[in-house]
């Protein structure tokens, strides 16, 4: 699916992309390069790129891109902070759900990165990630919002 | 207060308002039908709402909008992981007030949701919260921002 | 470093400044007066300021302006609640280093602020600090962008 619109001046742009990604039963899932074309194909220069989750038990991240220790590292560090072992009143929709919904209020529903020069300005080490909190693999929509020049 | 700009050309606006919303001694409410008609009134199709809280013991948060139990689990698994037993160097302003000050750093001051079609796409489940973390009633004051395509 | 640019038409605006803060080995450096005259000498009246930080070991925060003693308890908790202590696969940049990532995640990379009336819309109390989570001073690099009206 996609929504685009863009102004009749040359000059500002609103552009919309929605993306469904499937979460294969592994808690990280970079998504850097899914984003990427859709900012280029929306040929701003100078801008801003949303990405926004329509979820409340998984979550959106900026993390370190190059060692996959750190992305177990992270899920063993919420695993712990949130266990599935605590007494939750929210329980009808199995012992993960609670814990997922709390380990997405702890991190991001959406992540904002400027559009320089036509490409995300992501540090050298950042890259964006989906966080499954569920157990079971899930598919996850996206909003990837543009604004700016082109 | 409203305060209200737009373009003289009929394609890009930007939009402010600001609300005044009192949390009445409950940690959540949900602020979802303040927001969506000024989204409406906006006349934005296409675009992004940015919504903003003035205070630093405070969050805005999206959440499941369903089920008051994932409120009650969110407010008693903060309330142990930062709790007033323990031991702060600032205390001049109450035993609740630096873990609201923690709790604010651990969830968001400000919530970016993307304006498709003339609607937040928020997804099935998601509600925008205020969540109030120090005990007494507060009037807290947000920013709610717009900008888009009419 | 700055990249700027302005749209033909007097209305809408697209701003960018890349900053480098060094972080002088102390946790929390208040960066509020630095961003405070990009916001000026845009001339946006109406918009939106976000900051991002391209890093995956710092993070950006909005809180508490006035007494120190807020910024040691925040370090003071998340120091206990990331050990260095604890045992992690990730350990090849040293025991500060993924400790450093999980706060980068409990916490933001990016923060985003309304521009009212030529100012941005922050609390009587609000500061935006950048949060150093790396024990050795670090230059640590930042975007704001700027969008609006004039």
């Amino acid at each position: 699916m996609t929504y685009q619109t863009k102004n009749l001046t040359p000059t500002t742009y609103h552009h919309q992309e929605v993306l469904q990604i499937p979460t294969r039963g592994k808690p990280l899932t970079k998504i850097t390069s899914q984003i990427e074309p859709i900012v280029r194909d929306s040929g701003i220069q100078t801008g801003l790129c949303t990405v926004f989750l329509c979820h409340t038990s998984a979550s959106l991240l900026i993390q370190e891109n190059a060692d996959p220790d750190v992305l177990r590292d992270l899920e063993a560090f919420f695993a712990d902070l949130v266990p599935e072992s605590r007494s939750y009143y929210h329980t009808t929709e199995g012992p993960d759900d609670m814990p997922a919904h709390i380990r997405t209020a702890l991190t991001h529903t959406s992540e904002q990165i400027p559009v320089v020069r036509g490409r995300l300005a992501l540090g050298t080490w950042q890259g964006i990630y989906i966080w499954e909190h569920r157990q079971r693999s899930q598919t996850r929509q996206l909003v990837v919002h543009l604004s700016g020049n082109a």
